[in-house]
């Protein structure tokens, strides 16, 4: 396998797998941008353009009531038991070719690669309908349905055109009562392995290709308000303002500094408002955001505090209060380790460094985590760029993510047979 | 004069001064709240309520073309030159009972006091038209016209109704085309007194009841715009960030922390707009907006230049660019040294502390500074609450104003008869 790269056996499947997310780009909601949500007209076309590809390989196809895509390959030779691989096919709104997508067609490539290499391994590919929580604002529906963790509830759930949930899926031609048949049976599934881009620009700046995923971070988001008073510009001299966005200001210098000094921790201050917001007058009022994520949810906690507790200090300082109200708080998900493992000794063995690395970002993997064994590979992201038209991959990266899961194949399939 | 106040012979004047300010405000736009922009239906009231008043006190009532309510007390044995005593009568939107207004009903208690002390000087009452700029966005109508700055080029702006200037005017019953004639004739003026709410917190903070006015502050005014990088939240670690919030926040507390080291500035970072403003995304551009006031027009020059380079300073360590665009650059305006002298002097002379201050806000004064000697007297506003319902003055304080005032013109009639 070291030689591989060097002579390239795999450059004319990487080529292709980029090309059909180019072609898969061409099916969209909107023309000239990439738009696809969930169950949405254009998915019929990528299903259509998936299942004879899938059909070509000689995979048995099925759309289960979820919407999720899945062409199962299992050679008469080979254990019952399926590894999954695969990624989401929906979209956000003026997306690039390559978020889920390319986890899809790697995939496919790895059924032919799988195929050649006569490996008895039974592989499912799954395209997931619904991972970004666009049109129902609430992310993984696919995933969810294969984790058996859909919550029924979520049925009733209305998009922007109030059309709900069920009827979207009963308007694609599935059955949203068979929801629960499309639940895997983890004891007769051997893992399950997502390729994805890293959309972020961490490999790029250390001018790396792939790494293995060991957690997705644990997450929270909350709003703080800093409330002041709304006084004259003019009139009003310095030490006797109470203003809102003056300590808004020290807090967020505050929170960069805590993420900047704790390893490994991102925190964010996205969104700001102030009022009354003119020019002339002292703000009285600031909203602001807080997405702070750490793979340790100890130190997620602990830093949350910490910067809370210095919100309401700033506030009390200089005569005003602070107020936080937490609306997300998501544990971190570790992937497999034994997995992960294998992931990063394929990645050494294809000449590589193993380096890994946490998902900031929520993905499938997350959601099937939670029943069966999983990991990730990221790609490197140029730029780090994503959610955005020029998202894009390097050849050689999509090359050897195809030599890496190739060779984790293999090591499974040996795991199976050692035990 | 120094026992005055404990015997409080204009304890009487003052109540009727605030009550009278109290029946204007029942004149307004809307109901349940005061609002009265320039020439709107309820200034007829206001007209004809302060007409009669003053008809009642002899004086000579006209109002001129730019809508000013001009009203002349003058004694037959006194000289023909006026001293003009007077203050606005629009407010702001929903705003409270006393700024402008009860510089004009105290003015007509002055005459009241001219007249009982039979003090032989003329003066020229004016209740100006406009002052705050809200139905056509520029300020000072009323004052202009008076010091003949009014640009004929206003009269084709629209309100937001789509009514010229022109029309609003003549709806009103008057002609434009005679605002020329409202001007008064410098050498037939011997000065201008404004007297006016402080707006601000400083002499309730000093326990003080009233002070004269030596400068209203220059202003600079300016957005500035951090441009970074838009990037994801979760995945993009900290040292890889544009973030433009982050820095406009370092910069936000430089703005504070330079105005508090610098005696009189004030500076304010009043609006602010991130984009894209969104909980999980990194802010990639930061609109902000800078007030800064001094006395002090070379003081307040330097201290912008230095803020737009700390400006510039933050965003290249940080890999983002400083725009700066100046909106506004309004030089300061002194008050009248010799008649700030006189106030100074009447303060002390009713048993009152010589406080004085610069003014963070604009007046008609600073219009009539321009053309004829000009000074301010201003009364504690309590809370330093302005531009608001809550809006209030103590009834001592505006009895103290009284005394002032009437010390202070009898000071002007004394310098006529010594020069």
């Amino acid at each position: 396998m070291d030689q591989t790269i060097k002579s390239r056996p795999m450059h004319a499947q990487s080529v292709r797998a980029i090309s059909e997310c180019h072609t898969l780009a061409t099916f969209t909601e909107e023309p000239a941008h990439i738009t696809r949500r969930f169950l949405t007209p254009p998915v019929h076309a990528v299903h259509t353009h998936l299942r004879q590809r899938m059909e070509a390989l000689g995979m048995t196809v099925q759309t289960d009531a979820a919407g999720n895509l899945r062409g199962i390959h299992q050679p008469a030779n080979a254990p019952a038991k399926r590894f999954l691989i695969g990624s989401h096919i929906d979209t956000v709104p003026d997306a690039g070719p390559f978020d889920g997508i390319l986890g899809v067609t790697l995939a496919l490539e790895l059924v032919e690669i799988v195929q050649e290499r006569q490996l008895p391994l039974s592989i499912e590919v799954i395209a997931f309908s619904e991972e970004e929580g666009v049109r129902y604002g609430i992310p993984f529906l696919g995933s969810r349905a294969v984790a058996g963790t859909f919550d029924e509830k979520l049925l009733a759930y209305e998009d922007a055109d109030g059309i709900p949930m069920s009827e979207a899926i009963r308007s694609f031609g599935l059955d949203p009562t068979q929801i629960p048949s499309a639940a895997i049976e983890p004891q007769q599934t051997l893992g399950f392995l997502e390729i994805h881009i890293e959309q972020g620009p961490i490999l790029e700046a250390e001018d790396l290709q792939l790494a293995a995923v060991t957690s997705i971070v644990g997450q929270t988001r909350g709003t703080l308000t800093f409330t002041g008073h709304a006084n004259h510009a003019g009139t009003t001299p310095m030490h006797l303002r109470h203003d809102a966005l003056a300590a808004a200001a020290e807090w967020i210098t505050a929170v960069e500094t805590h993420a900047n000094s704790t390893p490994s921790l991102v925190a964010t201050v996205g969104k700001i408002f102030a009022d009354p917001n003119a020019t002339n007058v002292i703000p009285g009022t600031v909203h602001t955001t807080l997405d702070l994520r750490h793979p340790s949810d100890p130190i997620r906690t602990v830093a949350v505090e910490a910067l809370i507790a210095q919100a309401q200090s700033i506030a009390q300082r200089r005569g005003l209060t602070a107020q936080f109200t937490q609306t997300m708080n998501e544990p971190a998900i570790p992937m497999d380790l034994a997995l992960t493992a294998n992931l990063t000794a394929a990645l050494e063995s294809t000449g590589l460094p193993a380096r890994i690395l946490t998902s900031g970002a929520g993905h499938d993997a997350m959601i099937l985590a939670a029943r069966i064994p999983t990991t990730m590979l990221f790609l490197r992201s140029p730029g780090g760029i994503s959610h955005h038209p020029a998202e894009s991959v390097r050849e050689q990266d999509v090359e050897a993510a195809l030599h890496v899961a190739a060779n984790f194949l293999e090591r499974i399939f040996a795991t199976i047979n050692n035990t």
